[in-house]
């Protein structure tokens, strides 16, 4: 059991600030302490950094974390008070990254070879992600038998995660004069039918693997008009629609297209503009039901989209498992609690040094 | 009976430049025509002229027209061929105005006092309307018993004018991550059953004086969404309501009201940012009665709004008579036909000349 005070190791981190695009110093941080570890092979590519045992063991558990924070919110520095620790990225998840570096740092000899990757730029588009980089340029750095990511879950085991899309809608009408509108068609006024349809939609709640999931099917944006006397002939709709792990994009896609086909006609527009495929629950993974039985965790479905879904695209099975609290995330009472930090690192300690 | 080319007189104003807010070089040419007929006293305020004869005649009939126009729009120059004129404005309106110009040039002795207004800035906001402006300084200018106005009816005789009014509508929700949309409320799935509301409304069709008005309530703009993730809070809708000249802005804006109440929540925002008076059709003034009867005029309800409103406001009935035809009008494609202009003309001089 190490002696560092992880509470403090956290606060540091808070201290070096990382919003995302600017993660250098945090990095080269973490870069001098994983390099001074000799059992470590440490690649840094840009602001993310691979560090791996190679022990040659039957199986390799991947630890992964980002190191940026969203932009800051009158909370830049750490402040503690008794075991609590207030500051931005507190929760999401420097309070995951202090873990990962503890363990890196004193768990010499571990019976699973371990990848360390600590990355950037997650809380940005999709197109930075440093995780998304790292499996493009260097996809045999994060090679493993599983993962598991720092994201704030409670010191609970949250499983796999939902798949994400978004859609854009156009209806089609036909302008005319508001005086005399039953010479054209009211494109907006047929948004209508479609939103009722979203309002009503009752998502599948399927269990897989025990966790609960559950599907959403959300109008996000929506606008249209010509001017102020004009009947308009558009109308346009954004639509997020959250799925189950045991959809793929495509079949999700279709469930949308049938669902709405009532409602649309042939010149209207429905495109998926954007995808991320889900993660299906991980849980029976030995390592993963080794953490889980031993510590007694609290298992439950990822509903939002998180980087296991990359690790799950790669064929590696992965899980959330971290201190922090997501629901106090991004925001500006941004805090985490001493005992979730150091009931993870006990857990992940003991996984480590005994295995399955 | 005239022996102008009333076609050459329009084409002749036609290019004379005048998009609204740039009517001084019109205004002078008409100035400088009335100010030449010894029987007219002719006051000019900015770019609004008003001729008047002061013959102390029992009834004074008021003819008023706008000299601007919409932007040029690939048709500045005039071109006639054979009995037709293309170009900005022929049709709306200065077909009209040269038919005004004509009269109060020629017809030195009517049996009835006439105002001649040609006014700027109709095609533009309201605060800069000529009109408007002429009403709010010198009233007594426009002082009458009756009011034509020339904006293009192809020669039939359109009675009044309906209301024209905007709502602005926001609902209310609440925000929450789209993976778990249970936590808010989507505002912008609310506006489906507002939507259904208006998609479903039948307007009221009342007959006034025998012209078949038509009401209508229509979304013209909608707008929301916070971001992608986001289940968003509010939802906004810009509705446009024409209301027959049977009804108040009061009755139709409780109209209103009264359809959306079932739909709306104490939090929402309902509020009327726009509104203009109708006009009751004054087809049975005799003066105007004269004009049908010996004209064969065709008598339709107006379904937009013209400033006939203006001068109903003031006490003065007043419906449109004009040469141009209104679904020509602001098209690239704007014309008029000889015969209209001179059947406009026809009609009125002999109205000025025998009266009732």
């Amino acid at each position: 059991m190490t002696v560092t005070d992880l509470l403090a190791l956290t606060a540091e981190l808070v201290d070096i600030p990382s919003v995302s695009l600017a993660e250098t110093a945090i990095t080269d941080r973490l870069e001098a302490e994983l390099r001074a570890a000799p059992w470590l092979t440490v690649d840094r590519l840009g602001d993310n950094l691979v560090a791996r045992t190679t022990l040659d063991r039957p199986v390799r558990l991947v630890l992964a974390g980002h190191t940026d924070t969203v932009p800051v919110n009158g909370n830049a520095t750490a402040r503690i008070e008794g075991d609590t620790l207030w500051g931005l990225g507190a929760s999401d998840m420097k309070s995951g990254v202090a873990v990962m570096l503890e363990l890196a740092r004193t768990v010499a000899e571990p019976v699973v070879d371990v990848t360390y990757a600590f990355y950037a730029a997650e809380e940005v588009a999709a197109d930075h992600n440093g995780l998304k980089a790292v499996f493009e340029q260097r996809p045999e750095l994060l090679a493993g038998d599983v993962a598991l990511l720092g994201e704030p879950t409670s010191a609970g085991l949250e499983a796999g995660c939902q798949g994400t899309m978004r859609l854009e809608l156009t209806l089609v009408g036909a302008r005319a004069h508001t005086a005399r509108p039953w010479m054209g068609r009211n494109a907006i006024h047929r948004l209508g039918a479609v939103l009722t349809v979203l309002g009503d939609y009752e998502g599948r709640r399927p269990v897989l693997a025990g966790c609960e999931y559950r599907e959403a099917l959300q109008a996000v944006a929506v606008a249209g008009g010509v001017a102020a006397n004009v009947v308009p002939d558009r109308g346009r709709l954004t639509i997020n629609h959250r799925f189950a792990p045991d959809r793929t994009p495509a079949q999700a896609e279709a469930h949308v297209r049938e669902l709405l086909a009532p409602v649309l006609e042939a010149d209207d527009g429905l495109t998926v503009v954007e995808v991320a495929d889900g993660s299906p629950p991980a849980v029976d993974h030995p390592l993963l039901a080794a953490l889980i039985e031993r510590n007694g965790l609290p298992v439950e479905a990822k509903l939002g989209w998180t980087d296991v879904a990359r690790f799950a695209a790669h064929g590696i099975p992965a899980a959330n498992f971290g201190p922090g609290d997501a629901t106090l995330a991004h925001t500006a009472d941004e805090r985490v609690e001493r005992p979730a930090i150091e009931a993870c690192f006990a857990a992940l300690d003991d996984l480590l040094r005994r295995g399955a």
